[in-house]
This record gives structure tokens, C-alpha cells and sequence, in this order.
């Protein structure tokens, strides 16, 4: 492994994993309202009250670097604004079948930049990583909706590749706009050959997500 | 001290206060939307994470005690979600004032209630009070912009006098509707000058929070 970013690398890192926090909270609270019943409403709330928790996490270790949260925060308000204003789920599956496999991809992508990174902060982001089992509520709801009435898969197929599409175009925008991170997963890749290997690796899990509750990728 | 309410009393207070976290969650989730900056947002965003975090201590116990939690919140839907329909917030002061006001008053009741459960209840209640670093920061920040123009002192004391309005009229409504918990309340009190005196006692610690902040009853 080569040598650990630069303390100013590790902050616009810590950024935008908080800022994602903070508004993956605000879109499942808000998507919560969709939920059938009191019950699966709430889970969806906890979800969104995990996220706050790790989102404090976050901006702790940012003002422990010596850094404003509010200021590593903004360079990111734009991009994940966007990503979220551009995809709001219309219906309770859409909001699971979003926190599913938006959360999925995200937390994939932050375990191999994890990796990159030196203690303490490399534990930090693996630990704000989400919960398993919220994903296996999510997972488990789409199932069944599915298996109710198999029509549904088409539409949440579609509605996944728009996710993916809108999150890789942010994704893009934040590299380009912040050359430290995207040096860092290029740097931590080795090579082109590395960078098209993490995501062969991010389409493999994604596809295996998909598939496991019955979506075709 | 009577003896203990009957169990079924028990569960209705602790869905009647689930399901006022679940709310609370939802309101100061949006609200956090009106905060001038990232950080003022997610304060409000860790003040709904710790509702929903109550709200799963409750429903537990009321799982716990052998009832089914969603049956025990259904009867309270109608009244909590009336006062929040009834008080959206149009503003950060608005919102912030909500959170302080309302919940510095359910708290009392709340606090007032749980000397006339037994254990465990009665520390189970106790804990799902409102931390009160929240209030402290909600009160500082009404402090410093009514300081810096009070004008806003008249506007946000209309604003704390609807909320109480509408607070004490669903709060009738539910007595009306559950003679149980109005009996508890009844009971503890001993009589009509008991609950005089509760009521005194709610009045004079709301006119308190009110003063401590630079707004009149």
C-alpha cells in the first residue's frame, strides 16, 4: 500500500461521507411518511437516525483534524443536493429499493477507500458504515412486494438504474471538482488497471444485490 | 401514592408517548430543513434521532408487556397528528420555538405522570425525557435573535400561545377519548385540587421557559 493521504485529503473524505449523512438522513425521514403502517415507518426512521449518529462521528473527527465541518461539508452540498433532489422515491418500494442499493454502492465504495486510509480514520469510516440490518428489512420488503406482483421488478429495475446513473454522474462531479479524492482512489488503484478492477468489483456486488431480490441489474 | 395503574393504562401511555416520538422525529426531521447553516440543520437532525431512539425503548416495553405496539399507538394518531398538522413551522425560530415550548411542557406532564407508574415504567419514562442540552440550545439560540431584534419576542409568544392552545386541545381530546389515562392523571392527583395544582405546576414552569428565553406568556 503506498503512504497515507495528506491530512487535507482525509478532511474533504470525512466531508463528504458527513454531508452524505446528513442528507440520507433528511430523505429517509422524509421517505418514512410512505411507509404502509406505524411500524415500518419507524424502521425507516431509525434508519435515518443511524445516519445522524454517524453523521456527528464524522464532523467530531473533522474538528479534531483542526478543521470546520462547516467548511469541509460545502464543497459537497452541491453534488449530493443534487443527486437526492434528482431522485425522490414516489412510493414506499421506491424509498426501500433507494436506501437499498444507493446505500449498498456507497458503502462498498468507502470500505476500498477505507482500505487507503490510516488509523484511526480507517476504522471511523468502516464503523459509519451502515447496518446490516436495515438492509435486510429493505431487502426483504422488496422481495415480498415482488414475489406479490412480479411487475413490480420492472419498475424498480428501471428505478435503480436511474439511481446508479444520477450517483455516477455526482460521483464524477465531486472527483472532478476535488482532485485530492479522486487521486487518492486512483493512488490507492495502483493503476487504470486498478480502477478498472474497483469497478468491476462495485458492478459485481451491486449485481449481486439487485439479484437477490429479484432485479435484474 | 394509590396503587399502580392497571397494565392496560400502562400501555396506553406508552403508546400515546411512542407514537408522540415517532411525530416529533418526523417534525423536527423537516424542520431541520429551515436551519440557516449545516450545522444548526444537524443539531436539529441529533434532536429527532434521539426521539426516534426513545420511541424504540417504548415500543419495546409495550412489546415486552405482551402488547402488540402498533395497536397500543393507533387510538393517538388522530390527536398528535392534528396538533402537528395544526403548528407546521415557518420558520427556524418558529421550529426551534416548537421544539423548546412543546416539548418542555410534555416533558413536565411526562415527569408528572411517571411518579404514578411503578418500576420499571416509571424510569423507563423518566429516561425518554428530553435531553436537556437540546433545550439549552434551542433556548440560546431564541435568546440571541430575539436580543438582536426584539420585534421577533411579540411574533414568537403568538406563535408559543397557538402551539399551547392546540397542545391542550388535543391533549382533551385524548383525556376524552381515554378514560384511562385521564383517570391516572385524576388519581394521582388525589382530587380537583390535586390536578389544580398539576396544572399549576405546568403553567408555572411553561411561563418560566417562556421568561428564561425573553418571550411573555
Amino acid at each position: 500500500m503506498s503512504s497515507p493521504p495528506a491530512p487535507e485529503t482525509v478532511v474533504d473524505l470525512l466531508g463528504v461521507l458527513a454531508y452524505g449523512e446528513l442528507l440520507a438522513f433528511d430523505q429517509m425521514a422524509t421517505d418514512a411518511r410512505l411507509a404502509p403502517d406505524i411500524q415500518r415507518r419507524a424502521i425507516l426512521s431509525e434508519m435515518a437516525g443511524a445516519e445522524i449518529a454517524n453523521y456527528r462521528r464524522l464532523v467530531d473527527r473533522i474538528a479534531a483534524l483542526g478543521h470546520d465541518p462547516e467548511r469541509a461539508m460545502t464543497p459537497f452540498v452541491a453534488a449530493l443536493g443534487a443527486y437526492h433532489e434528482q431522485t425522490p422515491p414516489h412510493d414506499w418500494l421506491e424509498a426501500l429499493a433507494k436506501a437499498y442499493i444507493g446505500e449498498g454502492i456507497a458503502d462498498d465504495f468507502y470500505r476500498e477507500v477505507a482500505a487507503l486510509l490510516a488509523s484511526p480514520d480507517r476504522e471511523l469510516v468502516l464503523e459509519v458504515l451502515h447496518d446490516t440490518r436495515y438492509a435486510d428489512f429493505a431487502a426483504e420488503e422488496l422481495r415480498t412486494a415482488i414475489a406479490a406482483d412480479p411487475k413490480i421488478a420492472n419498475r424498480l429495475a428501471l428505478w435503480a438504474r436511474r439511481l446508479v446513473g444520477e450517483a455516477l454522474s455526482q460521483a464524477q462531479r465531486v472527483a472532478a471538482e476535488h482532485e485530492s479524492l479522486a487521486d487518492l482512489v486512483i493512488t490507492g488503484s495502483s493503476d487504470l488497471a486498478g480502477i478498472a478492477a474497483l469497478f468491476k468489483r462495485l458492478t459485481t456486488a451491486h449485481t449481486a444485490r439487485m439479484a437477490s431480490v429479484g432485479l435484474n441489474n
